[in-house]
């Protein structure tokens, strides 16, 4: 039998509640607690969960108090690194939301206290665990597509959605980008990326203090060329959701990620919409999809069993390429890795 | 903590051996043994598995060998009866595969049995468990779809795959149409059917002992109006693997289901693939998808967590429409329930 | 050169004046007056044509007044007879909108009218200029479907279009299905019904005097089994505007028809639609589109080219099954034909 | 009554036999000769065309005998610039495949040459007939869309088609992208390219001597971004046949054109495809689609009504612009237009 182990989430907003959630219900885990500066927010969130699940105002008040086996690190990107090197210099194991930090120098830290503390790092990166990317890569790797020529990435969403939450923050590329840099870091390993080029755009959500797009074309060591284009400024009405998508031409074979095909379209008398039955839908009043594949995933991770989550080590590499897409978006300069 | 799960899989063929898979994986259970008449192939299964599995050759030897908390039956649709009402006598929980038995005489002595026995009774009528046809019941349920007009419930799949498996044993319609059947049900809760009417085809795969295709129009109590197609001859180079699809049009809204946006898809030099990436991807060298969803979920319901798995009675039902469906194709009558 | 066909319409509603607008501007015919028993209707249209265009208020006006090649029926369908006697016993050639007549009846008188006056009679059964469908029926013709198995034939669109141009007139099946039976009957050439069943809802649209969906089965001579469904009770906000479908599964190959997928998307901050590029898409300031094909062939074939176009003779083979279909709905019994 | 136009085309291979068959059946038209060097080549296309047309060897040969309103220039690309000045030296308008020519050079001496001469110019951007394109710019004509904010233009096909036929000729943006270049200029009227980037790839098609694709982002003057992306190195078996889309984010709306969506897929025990129903279907035995509609309003545009036809001040937009993205590709340097 699997031993069971002992979570504490820090962060009670809309991943974090997830994660909590997930945990809770999860026979591989005991959630003992969850961290936020807001108690009240902590403290609501405790008692959605029920099972005496304790509540912390910071995670120095979780760390005097509790005995863990891992945390999950669910606050805004640039609140990372506190957390986590107390943690880590606690010897407990760590899960942190994407992307690893806020800055390549804050990243850096994180990963080192880690190796010096020998504790695990994961970094969440969601798609590893869709089936849909899991299994393209898998192609790659079974050797179906042969030799990689050409990606093209797409994450498109609503200006309903990211820009409410995250305008101000981080630049899109941050936020958004990055999911598809990991994956495509983690499709094309064994090649690195050499130049990386990118425009932006902020006509509609420069004065949210944001951008509406990014487009970038990075060329690989191995003559792979990879196309990303990212988008938080779709019509509300948009007819995807998530119009997320990812085409590799290879000399062997060619697939088609098209996340957009959720399976189910709902229409009333005003519009349709496609709804998510991949990534976190609930089922059963169960938070399922890929969210809990991977927090299911990362538990037995933590008891020995191997895993594709995200390294330390990975999650700088995606952050490094997507600063550079972000700094040619800005200058309008080639980059050269 | 949840009580872990005495489990054993009777059946070692195609979906006996993703069960035990499953269960050997699941931190709920511990699959203590498997069981096939043919114990070279249960032992295969058993040493694929490791961690101890026993093997038997009939499910006296189990019973007589084995405390369980539940067993899994994955025999052919005839051979239910038997090993159900021995395992149902001995106070064992039971998950059957769908349908529940070959006849609605069997399906009714397995029901009786678990009754008396007061032992809990699933069945896999896996949709259940697919986000998209789940979220799809959940719009009926809020209201958002309004009384249902109309169904179209479609399953179309390759010549290559149901027909070499099954031809010759029951027909066409108990073994594809019949997960429709259950869903409709379940989804229109509260009217029953009043008549049946189908037509099908024996052009291509009369002479291997069974249907092309069978489509039927079913009237409901409330006045709903439902559309059967089911076909297992679709060409083998068709662009969808499994061509299933539901879709409702209700007063207030409507819905589509459509499996064959899988999401993922694949070509080579030859043709073009879509990859399933729901019903039982593998994930890691573990099997995922719907069907691991529905076994974890059985795991939680054996401890008393409440589940959408399909009862023995609501079995009889969809058993008892079928057949209806079957007999109007075979007479050309009109059948009234 | 070919001869100039000289040309009138009659009726000057939706169908009426698109035909007037498309012979106006081909080369191939002289527009030489439009009739409308509403002059002030009829006056107008003429006027946006311009070209010297007459109105007449009748259809005994035009035919005193013109010398005509065509004349083209664009009133409703109960008041297709009298004008089609007419015209046919001046010898001038006739297209009729579909169906051909509000009752097998009527049809017939107007098919031996014009083999009496020996004068061509055309049928506006659009989809057979559509080149999907077209295209689709080639592939039958050429060998690569081998022989029929099953068709299923879907016309879905939404409950704010149909019903309130037509309500309360002919059965939505006179008005929908009618399109699939006469593409299908076109297609399975050689075979004929014998058997058909179907049933029907009026949940929605019954106050209004009308059906919500029908569903029904036909069996041919052959063997081949044909399921039809049409609804116009789509919710407004669908994400088809016409979700029609023709798909077949054959010995040797299989086909899909999907007229949902228009290939252009629109989409604004209230919701998405699908715009139309087949059907009557304006380009240029002209009604293109399969109309304009239907009809330029038409204008073709009165100078004696070879067409698709569906003859009398073949529109009553429609009109009658599609009878047949509403006869078994309204009764519950199946029609033997 | 428009006037019949006297029309010629020079080259008999593969679009040159479909000028040739559209002109012959379209009542605007006479065509009076077909030109091609391999006068048995030009002979055999004559005679399956039939109607008298007459064979010669060589433009000059052509315009010593005949009295024309139109030529039709359908030779590779660098053999435009001859036959287009003497054509246009001789009063005769003309309408040349794209691109104008294969050199900004040449193509400048042509639109100078017609402009002297004062005869027309038109040159085959076929897109802007397509109604998928042409309904998509209306949204932007009519503000459905706003401020164009991000466009991404796709032109992906098989190895198995463009390479054979073109490799060893211009590069692939000259061939392919070039489409998707017009199309965006014309859409994006009013603006101009300030900067173009791009990276091309030889894996698999560098010994064939051409790219197997290539990947750019092009900033406006307006700020609009735009990403295109062009391969002809898909599999043989991919699922879309021309995977072709443009998709548009605005501030008030989005549009997708998706030319993958023909409406039409068929399979067989080998493989699935699409049918083209809108680029050149042929219809009852002659060329249709909007290879047709572009000839028959260049025919209306010949005789003074208004089309939408690329003019040749427009065709030297589009190669610049395709040659700067070659030029971008071939260096790695940002190129300032």
């Amino acid at each position: 039998m699997i031993k069971t182990v002992k979570v504490a989430v820090i962060g009670a907003g809309f991943m974090g509640s997830m994660h909590a959630s997930i945990f809770a219900s999860d026979p591989r885990a005991e959630l003992v607690a969850v961290v936020d500066r807001d108690t009240t927010r902590g403290q609501a969130l405790a008692e959605s969960i029920g099972k005496g699940v304790r509540v912390y105002a910071s995670h120095e008040e979780l760390l005097a108090a509790e005995t863990l086996d891992l945390v999950s690190i669910c606050t805004p990107d640039h609140l990372h690194l506190e957390p986590a090197l107390a943690i880590a210099a606690k010897g407990v194991n760590l899960f942190i939301e994407k992307p690893i930090a806020s800055t390549l120098e804050d990243g850096r830290r994180i990963v080192e206290a880690c190796k010096a503390a020998d504790v695990k790092l994961g970094v969440g990166y969601l798609l590893r665990f869709d089936p849909r990317y899991y299994k393209a890569r898998e192609l790659i790797e079974a050797g179906k597509i042969g030799k990689p020529i050409h990606l093209y990435a797409r994450r498109n969403s609503a200006r309903t959605e990211g820009p409410k939450r995250y305008a101000g923050t981080l630049p899109l590329a941050m936020h958004v980008t990055v999911h598809d840099v990991d994956m495509v870091l983690w499709m094309l390993k064994g090649q690195v990326p050499v130049t990386a080029y990118a425009q932006q755009t902020d006509i509609l959500l420069g004065e949210m203090g944001t951008q509406d797009t990014i487009a970038g074309v990075v060329r690989f060591s191995g003559g792979t060329v990879v196309t990303f284009e990212s988008a938080w400024s779709l019509p509300a009405g948009a007819r995807h959701m998530i119009d997320a998508r990812l085409e590799l031409i290879g000399t062997e074979g060619s697939f088609e990620v098209q996340c957009g095909d959720s399976g189910l379209y709902f229409a009333d008398n005003q519009s349709s919409q496609e709804i998510d039955t991949q990534h976190w839908p609930e089922i059963g009043g169960k938070v399922g999809g890929d969210l809990r594949q991977q927090l299911s995933s990362v538990l037995d991770w933590v008891n020995g069993v191997e895993c594709q989550v995200a390294t330390g080590e990975e999650a700088l590499l995606s952050l490094e390429l997507t600063q550079a897409l972000v700094k040619s978006a800005e200058t309008g300069e080639v980059q050269r890795l």
